[in-house]
């Protein structure tokens, strides 16, 4: 339960003009964040809570196909990098000093840390059967150029799964549980409708590959979704004339997305960089493939801002709102608001209660700014019959209830 | 639930000999951590469980004294430690080159990032009623000599609080609630009793300030502890004769410890530095004196490990497990051991399935390993009667329940 009348922060009463994005701005304004520097946030309270909304979500459902959360390191060393040729050649790389003058990578993604560490464990066939692991944690990248907030930041948060298999068709198994997976987290997100599931170039492995990428104005990325059956493409497997791999139309219209999942083929890459093998049935030594399936979960909260945002203001799915009911009080009888939050949350509701000293229709803005999915109004009229009054943020319906 | 047949890491046979302390190999051998780097190190599952059971409870005390959590960045930029005269004085500054040729700070501590983060929401002493925040967030430190694993580690995980006053006296009575709440948070890590509250050197601001400190034997600091009264001193106050603070008496015994809380007392370095400042009732422009209260989360469970693991293994205080009950399976059943398993978890235990082809004591012996409080066997000849073994980590008594 947070009383705003103990609550260090404040809501804007304008939006800040300096951001490059009217979703930026909306969180600004609310207080969901601030930024530190060019593509680096402060996450407020509002925006920690959301965070962990997503996290959790996202946990359950990587925790329900067997993957195993750790948390790596945000250091590494030099060496590892240059045994997969990275050290030099990845650009966004952040190296840093450390007394002795030796050298380190602060990790713009893990491949380097998670093959070693996981090589320890793998020896057999039989190490191979449910191997996957994944972890929440910062991402570091020396970005050249900034892009909407933390669409692509210099610090960023990341879900990061990475897989380890005896062969592509172990995998194939594995990455469609993870797309069920994704699926089943994009629909608890609430974006899944405007979530396409989108073939990309296959490379070397197979025809294609996907990505899932939402639906956003402000979007980094450019899809081609066929006019006839609605399937999507990136621009990397769309030659001089568009032809749809499902149905062979040709017509298509041009959608601006985010990229919200991507998966990496990592194929035998970094194994074999770290010289990473298991051995068979008859003991002799084989390959091992890996994939890397990220979400961004930052990126999440922002592609979902934007999504929900109506032409004023922010409005989140109850599923990762930072608080549930905006409670008002506008009588003097804080005990009795207090007693009434506490029957709420012991319903698994979570709380705002406005009890500053302010005008009701600052309460209310601010409820509607913060985007709350349920907004309650308690007052000496309704107290004295028992009701209090209650608005979904998405509807301008006013239902009186009784306690 | 965590099936062992699907769980992709092992326990070490033996201990591995690399460590400088017997708590570092504890938890590598039963696979709570693994080291990345000269202190930086990665969690595995069972590390990450506990780090987040700490986690918890550290956030439900703070939050109960209306600290609110937030998450700040790693990188800050260089003029704000120019500003507080650090960016050259601080020497475990790692200091980081972004494209273009500018430099920032990856953060130690966070004084830099919060004084000017909050500037922007207090302007008048109403503000000040209510202002404290907190976060859990890495910390990079570029220390030249190491000690005891994450004791004083490159990388780790601290919770860091900053408070904001009026005067003095208002941040005393903050002090007197932050000291019950850390008194709830050891008390709930059951390092209460072993844990000293330490008066230290008041500095210029009070005659002493103080530091829990708790009990341990590889510990990094000593502290003074009177024969007669049993008050802790740290040797900053404890001059050419040792004198108690409390009874005058001149006996005392050295006790080493590592320090679990400590708190800077910031003063107004920070707030004058960023020129934050507050208008009273009258409008005229006060200073701010501020504190830092820290508690090092990784380092809780290194000091944890240590305080209770027995002559052989680790022991976890039911708290901050990473599972409540670790259950071995020893008849083919397996289906039966999961319902089982599903019903101790709706009654809010975790639960460890050892379905592992492997014999029983080899079962027997990781459960005791990893320090899992409750371990329950279940096999053909309890099953007919519907019972179950249960033994707790720290008692030889095996009791027999039934279903």
């Amino acid at each position: 339960m947070l009383q705003l009348s103990k609550f260090p922060f404040k809501t804007l009463k304008t939006v800040p003009g300096w951001s490059d994005n009217k979703w930026t701005w909306l969180l600004l304004q609310a207080g969901y964040i601030r930024q530190e520097l060019a593509w680096a946030y402060n996450y407020l309270h509002y925006g920690v809570k959301t965070l962990e909304k997503i996290k959790q979500i996202v946990r359950e459902e990587l925790n329900s196909i067997w993957a195993i959360e750790i948390l790596m390191s945000s250091f590494s060393p030099k060496e590892s990098w240059l045994k997969t040729w990275r050290w030099d050649s990845v650009d966004v790389l952040f190296k840093v000093e450390w007394s002795g003058n030796k050298q380190y990578a602060l990790n713009p993604t893990h491949e380097e840390v998670v093959t070693p560490l996981m090589q320890e464990f793998i020896q057999s066939y039989k190490d191979l059967d449910n191997c996957q692991v994944y972890q929440f944690q910062t991402k570091f990248r020396n970005e050249t150029r900034a892009k909407s907030g933390v669409l692509r930041g210099r610090e960023f948060i990341m879900k990061d799964l990475y897989s380890f298999h005896k062969n592509q068709e172990e995998l194939d198994i594995y990455f469609e549980k993870a797309h069920g997976a994704y699926n089943r987290i994009f629909d608890r997100l609430w974006i899944w409708k405007d979530t396409l599931y989108t073939f990309a170039s296959g490379w070397v492995f197979s025809k294609y590959s996907y990505e899932f990428q939402t639906i956003l104005e402000i979007g980094e990325d450019n899809v081609y979704v066929c006019e006839k059956c609605w399937q999507a493409h990136n621009n990397e497997i769309v030659e001089e004339t568009f032809k749809c791999v499902e149905c062979w139309s040709n017509e298509y219209k041009i959608i601006k997305t985010s990229e919200t999942w991507n998966i990496f083929k990592l194929s035998t890459k970094f194994s074999n960089a770290f010289g990473l093998k298991y051995a068979d049935e008859k003991w002799i030594q084989n390959e091992i493939v890996m994939w890397c399936y990220g979400i961004g979960i930052s990126r999440i909260m922002w592609v979902i801002a934007e999504k929900f945002a109506d032409e004023k203001w922010l409005v989140w799915p109850e599923n990762i709102a930072p608080f549930s009911h905006y409670l008002i009080i506008i009588w003097d009888n804080k005990q009795k608001a207090l007693e009434f939050a506490k029957k709420l949350e012991n319903e698994w509701k979570e709380v705002i209660i406005d009890d500053r000293d302010i005008w009701f229709w600052q309460k209310a803005s601010d409820a509607d700014l913060l985007g709350i999915p349920y907004r309650i109004v308690i007052s000496d009229k309704t107290i004295e019959k028992w009701w209090y009054e209650i608005k979904a943020r998405n509807s301008d319906e006013v239902k009186i209830l009784t306690f």
